[in-house]
């Protein structure tokens, strides 16, 4: 008989097609990739929207429960001011008319009357896909100062960041202003997104200190999250969302080429978090003698990250080998971290900031291109990061000594649900059961 | 040297086509508008599906502990009947040969012999995208009577709202029928989909009468939801989903109008609900002093249903604002509703009924076709409403004077989980605990 | 006044599409073939991935608590192991040039250079959706040996499953190998994936024996999930990502065609899972006089599962049955494995085996084409469970011999998150309440 496993595969339509059609007919036409560009903005765009959930969970899982509610709430409130400020400011200085080192800012954003970029995708798929990137940067840094940071003096923080700090660095490459110029290369945002919000946090927990109680003397005093299912389940979600992160920055599905390449950013996507979550497993055998399951859960976030400045041009092995480094290099810094005593909640420096780097500096391993060097990529990051630190200082500090930045003492030991809130995360378990 | 962004943006093969083609060449051909026309529709569904996950989740945290197993039971229990009754009854009846008031009944659904339909899409994914509205729809009243009502009754009135009265109302302007030749216009179902969910959860809400111990002369005594992160996961899925509700609506993606179209939807989508959540955020602040998690959790879907009338023509910062008008409506209609006594547990009749009237009344601000009037969408939340009032009583109070609706005090005391199900949510948390 | 209805359905330029294209220009070219193709693999890939997490949720919340990080774990590692052994060999087994009975190994996938097969889609988009398929055949075993089994044989056993014993048997058919050229079918995999993830489980089970104190004598301890919200959220996960499992199995998007099949397809598997989670309801009510959460929820898998074996063929009537009676098997399944003290603790072996085997019989009841017979479906389950079988016991007990298997009794008692991660899901809730 015929091998149904072909026929069914091709499909007897697709058959027809590829004997009857011509080389000359095979490109789709214009609109055609115009739709499907933006079908990628918009899949990409719901995906990376997705992650804010993610975020938010795993920050929910790795908090203790007195914070949780807390937690929720400044994860959705930072999602929603992180897109306002991008509409209102973001969008226009990061991609409207950029020189060197911004963009003009015209205002709110409003579609244009054709409602198509000559960058071949519709206006909004654009302006949306964008706008949950900023989002994603935001939420980097609520995990490292939880637990401690006042809620509002938080939310303004995020605002500035994703309304003027994320932007302007953002235009030096993607808005192609002078590091684009220059040959430096992040595909997705390794140092863009991910740094950029790893360094925002750790500003902030420097000015901010560590929780009460954590560091005593030389020791270090566990704190452990209060749900791992959920912390579990962010991180599944952030990988999910990853192949929207990645994927859709190849800003282009318009063309068999296009198709390719996002479909092997999607394998090398995800053979990078496989490669670090195993990385993070054995590492964290071999030096603990016991498996951490937060470490393999922050490995598979390292390796997606490491990935994210270049996850078109590696092999899958590659990936999957630039994605264990990354695994490595979390289970490494998290305990230094503590030993300088700068308290990341959630690890979210280690993952973001240290694998963001490494991605970056790792580009010109696997890429090619003559313009790109380790010297250009050295000075992205370098330059992002000076820009990041200080500006965040400036708003961290600003915030300090004006309306405060910190839980009084008193409230942050009854936790920031109580005191922020007036309310539990969980009001019938642990203590809260002993009330009802 | 050459500015790579934009040409990565563009892609070659995307630039060689825009350069090639001529307009004349430029519009998909009929069959690859029906794929993509099919697919929006398939990716629509999907994320609607999903969307009673949201509302399993958002329900689950905000029961108490002892009810949570049968909010879930309810939750998964009512999809699967919402579908199969839209299957048996429901799709023929809004959509099939429509004449004014209600289609014909041809029987359970069967795809066609070509399976397209001359709307431009496979019959399949229409059937599947409608399907998934009716699923929202019955998950709108699950929340608000949980908690008291029985499992049995409340599943037989969701067969009877998706069956018959959601379909009734909803051929009267999706089925072409009367309002819809009058100039009604409800684009993705502020009211066929959310405020009939709303009132049907209104009536049951009365007929039920408050939990008990809710109401102590004018106090109102508090029942804090079991798991804010639930309640969190819960309308990040709804939020999330809410992309395929409302721009899967545009009913096509296979011209580049459409796709900016839908890219403008998404845009708005998202606006209106962080325009939501921001504006809870501010009002409970300011009323109360603390910010209140549920209610911005509320604030963010009351952004989504008042956009969900018309998310096409709003400019960005109009949608924000039209969100944040719903996310106002229900920091005053929570309180408004338990001034009266009736007793909504997750606050769903001040999100989807509430706003889903304001986003409908709301459609002239932003919508200048002429044929669209604030009287013509008067006149469709009233009719709407008042048939949903009448019909879903009928239902009510029959099954109340047969079957009984409500749970014996005794079995509301120990809980739904027990009573109902003979099991417990959490068996090892809170009470549950000192079991094992 | 016009009917607003039609013309928003079609959209002008769709209508202006209808009326100017003759019907020889009606077909998609052959890339935009490639490209809806490609999608579809991509879409449907990052649904099945996320199928990862909804067994993770699943598990998550059946096992009891002090379990609970411990599948986490195993759930995480797992798929990137999953993943890791079928870049290094799975894919070149079961698909590059299969003779009869596997692949030749040719090491780690490469894209190829053009990156399009000559089946009409990107070379990456296929391995891609390949290989989140096998994750699900892993994800399978996790859950029945759960609360018992130690994590790293576990993970050796994961990793020749998903590199050596998932691709030999799966070279069979979807390699084009003999039982293909027999004639065998199934679709999207009930026997591929699901009975022989279920395989592996019931030898392992056997093997592994069943968790301490859970059979004595005649009698069954219960030992109730610690989180019913969670199982439900796993299921619903699963129920979405089903979606994609199924309707991208259809392997094409580019034809008008195979957009209408994949609708279809998505239209039956919702209602075989409805059928199944009514199915499960409604004996578990008659059968036990109270609803059993957890049977509806592993109805509605049923259901999917049932009807995985051919979503296409059947009328929505017919899958809704056809699922049916899959919730039915397992409501009997169950009690059935514990009455032979095979300890399945999340009930896999009925879920996956038992519909597996149901929904590969029952693809001829549908499916008229001529080259399928019971028989030879019949064939292809006993074989491929007779291969999966021996070689699954082959190495369980090679690993019962070597490493061991088993937590040692009193690690059990403990609970694998303290033995075997040191840490505890809940710290603060439930016993671990009282720490803190």
């Amino acid at each position: 008989m015929l091998n149904k496993f072909f026929i069914k595969k091709v499909g007897f339509a697709g058959l027809a097609a590829l004997l009857v059609t011509g080389p000359a007919a095979a490109a789709p036409d214009a609109d055609t990739a115009v739709i499907f560009n933006t079908l990628l903005f918009l899949i990409g765009g719901f995906l990376v929207m997705w992650m804010a959930a993610g975020f938010a969970m795993l920050e929910a899982g790795l908090v203790r429960s007195k914070n949780v509610a807390d937690i929720c709430l400044k994860n959705i409130s930072l999602y929603a001011v992180a897109c306002l400020m991008w509409m209102l400011l973001g969008y226009n200085l990061m991609y409207m008319d950029v020189g060197s080192y911004f963009g003009t800012f015209s205002g709110p954003w409003t579609p244009d009357d054709t409602g198509v970029m000559d960058t071949g995708y519709a206006a909004g798929s654009d302006f949306f896909f964008q706008m949950v990137f900023v989002a994603t940067t935001a939420s980097i840094v609520s995990g490292t100062v939880a637990e401690r940071v006042k809620l509002v003096p938080f939310l303004i923080f995020t605002a500035v960041l994703a309304g003027v700090i994320y932007p302007i660095q953002g235009s030096w490459e993607w808005g192609a202003g002078w590091l684009d110029q220059m040959g430096f290369s992040d595909f997705a945002g390794s140092t863009l997104v991910h740094s950029t919000g790893g360094w925002a946090a750790l500003v902030g927990a420097i000015i901010l200190g560590p929780r009460a109680g954590r560091y005593i003397g030389d020791k270090i005093r566990p704190m452990p999250g209060s749900s791992m299912p959920l912390a579990t389940l962010g991180t599944f979600v952030l990988w999910f969302g990853w192949f929207g992160f990645n994927g859709a920055s190849q800003l282009a599905l318009g063309s068999v080429s296009d198709a390719a390449s996002v479909s092997n950013i999607f394998v090398n996507t995800n053979m990078a978090a496989a490669g670090g979550a195993i990385a993070a497993f054995i590492a964290t055998r071999l030096i603990y003698g016991k498996v951490d399951l937060s470490m393999v859960l922050n490995g598979a976030l390292a390796g997606l990250v490491s990935i994210t400045a270049e996850p078109l041009t590696p092999l899958p092995l590659s990936a999957t080998l630039i994605g264990a480094v990354g695994g490595v290099l979390v289970v490494f810094a998290v305990p230094f971290f503590d030993k300088l005593k700068i308290d990341d909640v959630v690890g979210a420096i280690s993952v973001h900031l240290v694998c963001g780097i490494w991605g970056t500096l790792a580009v010109p391993i696997t890429n090619t291109d003559e313009s790109i060097s380790f010297l250009t990529q050295l000075t992205g990051v370098v330059s992002i990061g000076a820009f990041v630190c200080i500006s965040s200082a400036v708003v961290w500090y600003a915030l300090k000594f004006t309306i405060g930045i910190r839980l009084s003492e008193d409230d942050e030991a009854r936790g920031a649900d109580i005191a922020e809130l007036g309310m539990e995360a969980y009001p019938e378990f642990g203590k809260g059961s002993q009330k009802f």
